[in-house]
């Protein structure tokens, strides 16, 4: 059987250890594309540059290993990739290794879950990773073993249309264990430190706050599997309809 | 009754026209506070800033009405108005009117959900409203009695936790009426066209692309109801688990 055709981004640009700790991990068993952004974008979300260029330029092509790095977000990298670096429609798209959690309700921010979300919309399966520890020199050697083991068992068994894994690890040199979550229920508060421009009354902000959980005791979310030391695996789905909400509007007169 | 206090943002910037309708809309019905992007974020999706400051300039305070100017995103923008802006929690959280469509899977790209989704996250009752018409000039009149009337039918029957709604209005002088409608299933093909810089050599990219609805006979989607005439209500939510996924998932084995 040929090797899989693997594309893989991430939101710490192209010379963040998680992107090469991944690339290192499918060297030797999947041909690999990486189109990369060309520095940090944290927070990208599903953001796409629609209104402005993006350049992209080719820095390895070795065999099994093609990489680029580009100017635009996480989802532009994997479009570009997808329709216009690619030999042909990659059978997994890979997001990560992340450095930094992306659980619970930060998936709507992340730009690693953006790479994995427009695999997903391109009906391709997907999976984000992303290891709980911001620090650019993160040990990620006990995350790699369950990286290739949830990428084959993905490979294997396929996943829905229009659905992706979004994986977490705890920052722990072991696992309990893996469990397949919901996403939690929390809540950023305090989000915001103001401080004061050197010229003594220009304001501005910094990006801070506390993560609340709400529902910490609820044993099926990957909050809770995170805080107790297992591999949260939360499946996610490009839909968002609220059917329920949808449900309960259906007498509600609209018109003018 | 006090009059309700809105926190109005947007993703085409606080000059855009579709802001200053909605502002005119409920003038005298509101209590408003709007902080909107210094200049376009189309495409922002639900990103955020955390490591690049951001500033907030006030631009105008008259009875009823505080603006603002923000250098961030539509989200950073919600964060900072709730956190540190608003006097206290507001009633509702509205986007809009965004000068451009935000159906089906392009929710997860929209600048204005990305507002309306931070409201939900906050548990917030958010509304975003967006004209088929990407025209800096677009014709908003059809748009604004409805805009009156959903915001008001929200503010007297809630909405579920962690929801809100997406409606749409088809670029039309009068609509063939409101429907409640759940997300589209669609794809963008052809995403890129590539040009070449002055020098002759360097390659550049510009995001274009056709948009291709994969169940148009489907009459219960927002695509179908914007095709046919309708205004689309799609009511979406936080929570994006994917729980049939997750059951599939069961006895897959994970062990390393």
């Amino acid at each position: 059987m040929s090797k899989p055709l693997i594309l893989i981004s991430n939101d710490d640009g192209y010379q963040a250890k998680g992107l090469h700790e991944l690339i290192q991990a499918f060297r030797a068993v999947a041909e690999l594309y990486v189109v990369a952004p060309d520095g940090g974008r944290s927070g990208a979300s599903c953001s796409i540059h629609m209104f402005s260029t993006v350049r992209c330029d080719l820095i390895c092509s070795e065999p099994d290993l093609t990489m680029y790095k580009c100017s635009g977000s996480p989802t532009d990298c994997v479009k570009l990739g997808i329709h216009k670096l690619l030999p042909r429609t990659p059978d997994l798209v890979i997001g990560g290794i992340n450095h930094g959690e992306n659980s619970a309700s930060c998936v709507h921010y992340s730009g690693t879950m953006g790479v994995v979300m427009e695999g997903a919309m391109k009906n391709i399966p997907s999976i984000g990773f992303s290891l709980c520890s911001d620090k650019s020199d993160a040990d990620f050697a006990p995350v790699l073993p369950y990286v290739l083991k949830i990428t084959n068992t993905v490979l294997q068994k396929g996943l829905l249309p229009w659905t992706c894994l979004n994986v977490n690890f705890p920052n722990l040199p072991i696992y309990r264990g893996v469990k397949v979550c919901r996403q939690a229920k929390a809540v950023w508060t305090n989000e915001w430190e103001e401080r004061t421009h050197p010229n003594g009354f220009d304001k501005y902000y910094w990006m801070i706050g506390d993560y609340v959980h709400l529902e910490p005791e609820a044993e099926d979310t990957d909050l809770w599997a995170l805080t107790h030391g297992y591999v949260s695996i939360t499946p996610t789905q490009v839909d968002m309809t609220a059917y329920l909400q949808k449900e309960t509007m259906a007498d509600w007169n609209f018109g003018v």
